[in-house]
């Protein structure tokens, strides 16, 4: 594997979760594979969930760890040829990312969409120079339209869950323990929830991929639907195939899992709002998920890549009931870029 | 060990400081233990002595090691329930922490009194929901209220230099070596001395409670006194139990180790005064520890946890004598952190 | 080898460059040196190429390694004794440095020339105090007048290149291969070139140090010469026995080597001008390296340490051709750093 970036790029998805069940199992299996290893992380934007499970998948590989913090701000790269280098741009591309990849083995980018300009976002410009001058095998750790590491760990998320029928409370929070009874061919609903901020795509975008990838991809299946307000029609590139219901209520019917996640204006529709919040936030509050849109789910699991604003695109309720698995979830993102990177370095 | 905050948590002393010596002797002889086992340490605070040798400890034990900065300022956490978050807080604190759990097995938090309030720095909010929701042992790397690492650090060479007969001089500073005779109970003073600044409490609490709990906790013990300005009295929570002496002369008076530090106002007294300098702190230069006072002690050793303010907390003359050991009390800081989390990691 | 910063402190060249190659070919041969040995990397200055490739370097020998960024303006350290400390101040050098020293094996540092006062920056005060005080060998991550792990670098890759007959494209721009026929005894050039900022001399300095060592300490020599405008001399502690030609070029004539860098005056018969720059950089453009002066030479390898402002120091063609050489000379600089360690561990 060259580029982490698409779920096509991880291949057979039973595979896939087969191997992460193995290294759930014991995650130091591959511990000699990354013997004289380096890992670059470049962080062009801060991070905490995936900065530290994506150290840790690299320490438990045994690889070595350099992380890079370069504010997005001050990364001011030349990137055309012929220009007479005397503006506060102090070095090419050409040179730059080269360099970095003459000191590590595998890099790994996080880079935001910058919602300046949509084809410059939706063309991933960053990242392919990444790919193209690092002479490197590059994984996205979260780029302007695609986070894969965390929809691979929905994935197996969702694996480990499926087929659950008793549910114990979280400690935390208390309460009853659950008795659910499980579809063989669970549906997973993603669902838009309001938010006072512009977000990117990037979590949605890759969660319908995976979950459009997974629906005949995996033994059993899955039936997929994404619920959202008009507008917010993400972009076919990622959600061809993908079922849309307008009417949330309607899309929660006999789930199993609810995936709650804000994004802004992909611009599909109307090129000049993408990145915008469309209209005021507050006239959407029907939107955030509670116990009256939870009541029709087949006791549906509920989930988010987090960070989360409570009763803002989840109330408490929901988010401290038996059947949230938001902490399992963050805790497979470890899972899952530890098979990531391991399947790079088998690939080296 | 599941919290690492008081003296009480690290049990017998006698045997605390058998096991420092052992590391001191070979620093690495627990270094299977913490292979595959991660270290986070979070600093909300700046740190160079703490962040060093802690992240040097965890290594001496073979661990894997995450350091997290994150800005006080910016850890903008909701806290309660039912909050609608559409201001700046855009996680929950029954998100974030637990989230943190997930990718490490031992978590050392530093995070600094706000002086906003009282009540909130001596309930240690910040460090008892980091105990209460990370699901793992946490290490308090300096907190609104105490200091362990650093006092463990300050019993251990206090226990290093007691018998001590013949002190070199410094290589660096010069001067004659010198004789003294060691009290088999050694009287160890700690004197409050000016600082322009307000400073916290952590360190004097934690070392008074060090201190009276070896007083007989250690097998010959040793005798504590406290000497500070009147107004400038530590919370009864650490120092009960302690003698305290105002007139700093007589406090020093055949002493044999001098333990200066600077703290503003615990507000015992006057809750309104806490954290407050009283008064100009010129009119206070007399508590400066220098020659005057040191010459009625028992050729007394100078310790001070640093950074300190020469000609301020201390002359340069007392600093740069034989007996100033506060550079092997630094040292020292890397002894404690391993055997704290040495004990840590056999409890897992 | 206590201290890296001369030419001279690594001895006899041929033997430096047999050990260089022997890392070359088996980077972790020399893994088990620095087990429980510590290297702590301190930063007053921004870095990343030397960041990276010593991070990596210490790793290579297994060392573990702890980066510590300081902000030089932060950076402030009391260094009189007898002043009062209650300014911004807190902490003297004669504790700070000490205490950096107890955590560590080898200590590097970065700090560049401030250009303030030319015989602060040209004493290496810095520096100095991190070699009077730390206890621990101190290798320069490049100071206010020298860059040796860049030089050596430099010196790494004129000898794996000095050789080469025939030399493929970079597939990034294409092109047709080169043949050339290499001087037994290679000319190395040293051009300066034009620069919107002014730079510190660390870099020429460094590079004609260990050129003028080279001329005769390589088994077949180089010649080596300087060129640059009049006003811009570099300093005869590091040029002495330099032949200096301000014909760029005549200079250029025949070269197998030319190694472009922009500086600021080094003030040698001007101090007033130290730090400048002299005259509208505009005025220089004919300095910019490009094919009218490589046209002259021996089909010369074009060399610059990086990060490199396009046609202004040099056109595209040129760092485009064949015969630049820029990358695997930065990708040198691991190994540098690796033979500098690990003499450094040796010597232990």
């Amino acid at each position: 594997m060259r580029v982490f970036q698409h779920v096509s790029d991880i291949g057979n998805l039973q595979q896939a979760l087969a191997e992460a069940m193995e290294i759930k199992h014991d995650r130091y299996k591959y511990q000699s594979l990354g013997k004289n290893k380096t890992a670059m992380l470049i962080f062009f934007n801060n991070s905490l969930r995936t900065r530290l499970s994506t150290q840790k998948a690299a320490m438990n590989l045994g690889m070595n760890v350099i992380v890079l913090d370069v504010n997005q701000g001050a990364w001011k790269l030349e990137t055309e040829r012929g220009v007479i280098m005397e503006s506060d741009k102090s070095e090419h591309l050409l040179e730059a990312i080269p360099v970095m990849g003459c000191y590590c083995d595998l890099i790994g980018v996080r880079s935001f969409a910058r919602f300046e300009n949509r084809q410059d976002d939706y063309e991933e410009k960053i990242m392919n120079q990444f790919i193209k001058y690092s002479g490197r095998p590059v994984f996205f750790m979260e780029s302007a339209t695609v986070h894969p590491l965390q929809a691979f760990a929905d994935l197996i998320t969702i694996e480990e869950y499926k087929d659950r029928t008793h549910v114990e409370p979280n400690p935390l929070f208390g309460g009853e323990a659950i008795e659910r009874t499980p579809n063989k061919r669970p549906k997973v609903v993603l669902s838009w929830a309001p938010h006072p901020k512009a977000l990117p795509q990037a979590v949605p975008n890759s969660f319908a991929e995976w979950m459009i990838a997974a629906q005949e991809g995996l033994e059993d299946g899955l039936d997929f639907v994404i619920t959202h307000p008009k507008g917010y029609e993400l972009d076919p590139k990622f959600v061809a195939g993908a079922q849309v219901e307008y009417d949330q209520m309607k899309a929660f019917e006999g789930a199993d899992f609810i995936y709650a996640k804000n994004w802004s204006c992909p611009g599909v529709t109307r090129p000049a709002d993408y990145g915008k919040v469309l209209g005021d936030y507050h006239n959407y509050s029907e939107w955030t998920v509670g116990t009256r849109q939870m009541a029709v789910t087949n006791n549906a699991f509920f989930m988010h890549c987090l960070p989360v604003r409570r009763n803002m695109i989840v109330t408490d309720d929901v988010i401290e009931a038996p059947t949230s698995i938001v902490i399992p979830e963050a805790a497979n993102r470890e899972i899952s870029a530890t098979v990531v990177l391991k399947r790079m370095l088998q690939a080296l």
